[in-house]
């Protein structure tokens, strides 16, 4: 592409760098901008800018936090003896919004990845090993992705926990609520059959 | 979506203002910005800034462009007779790309779209119609969008210029090169057929 102005080339690399983002698609971000008012541009600049440089992390569970200690591990009224192992913050907040679930999280900041340079040293393994080691945690429930990535994230984890005295547990996998069995993929439904719930379960809940 | 700090909420509710981004997405971005290192976020934020502040438009066309005049009004090489009239700098680009046109622009800075309170006012359309008055202009090509939206634009600047004398054209509608006839829409079959191109005309070219 040829631009008409270095200014715009220059936004427009920057906006593609994000995930997902073309070259067409920053430009038409660009262009919207042009369109705004200098506060409305400014203001967004500035989100930014305080964005990276004010954000703080908990110490506990590598969350995002305003403050030293995030909302979910100050809290008294949360299961501190309960970990749930994410990705990102994305799936602390896809895992709230459930209202099922009333432990802490860890946070690893990603998952194992060979082809993006990603590797243990990267994640914040170590920290989760240690709460371990220090007998404060009575179950981990590993919730990553079902990727090949997550799934040796998974692993690595679990042969790094099992000397330990802790349960490890991870999410259910099955067939989502409101889907058809015949469009269902064929591991997936071979799991959902191995790990059936008795119904019982289910009458209880 | 309740977001674990106040920061994050902030970036991702201005990165939803972007054309096609919704929370989500937006989340992404912020999520991706955090990964990156200090510098590399300033410079993503400051390029915002830069660009809002220190752009100009060319006082003939109103393409962008970082001087007073843009590089194509400004050339001699460009036939100065001949105007095409687009929605924005992506239009420009695009046309330029084809390297099939030699006159110069003008750029419209939208499309009249009552829906979006975009009136004739709010486009460069007067100072089009003073260019055509000081009969600098031999012929007008509209180069605007196939929708309702171009075609009333169209219409109002058709109206607008045919006092004066000047040719008025617009760009070939069409089926697009390597389309199927089976899948193309009724009207714009209709009009390929309407406005068909004599065979000699194509081997000259």
């Amino acid at each position: 592409m040829n631009f008409p102005s270095r200014l715009i080339e220059h936004a427009v690399n920057e906006f593609a760098k994000l995930p997902g983002v073309g070259r067409k698609t920053a430009l038409r971000f660009v262009l919207h901008l042009l369109k705004q008012d200098e506060t409305e541009v400014a203001g967004f600049s500035d989100a930014i800018v305080k964005l990276k440089r004010d954000l703080r992390y908990c110490k506990n569970c590598h969350n995002i936090s305003d403050s030293g200690l995030c909302n979910i591990c100050s809290s008294s009224k949360r299961d501190h003896s309960m970990v749930c192992v994410v990705e990102d913050i994305r799936d602390v907040m896809a895992i709230e919004n459930t209202q099922q679930y009333n432990g802490i999280y860890h946070i690893l900041g990603g998952i194992i990845s060979p082809m993006d340079g990603i590797g243990p040293n990267e994640l914040n393994i170590e920290t989760l090993v240690d709460k371990v080691r220090q007998n404060e945690i009575k179950e981990v429930i590993m919730a990553l992705s079902t990727t090949m990535e997550g799934d040796t994230t998974n692993y690595y984890i679990y042969k790094k926990l099992s000397a330990h005295a802790v349960t490890i547990s991870t999410i259910a996998r099955g067939i989502s609520i409101g889907d058809e069995l015949e469009f269902a993929d064929e591991v997936t439904l071979g799991r959902s059959i191995i790990n059936r719930t008795l119904y019982e379960k289910n009458l209880i809940k």
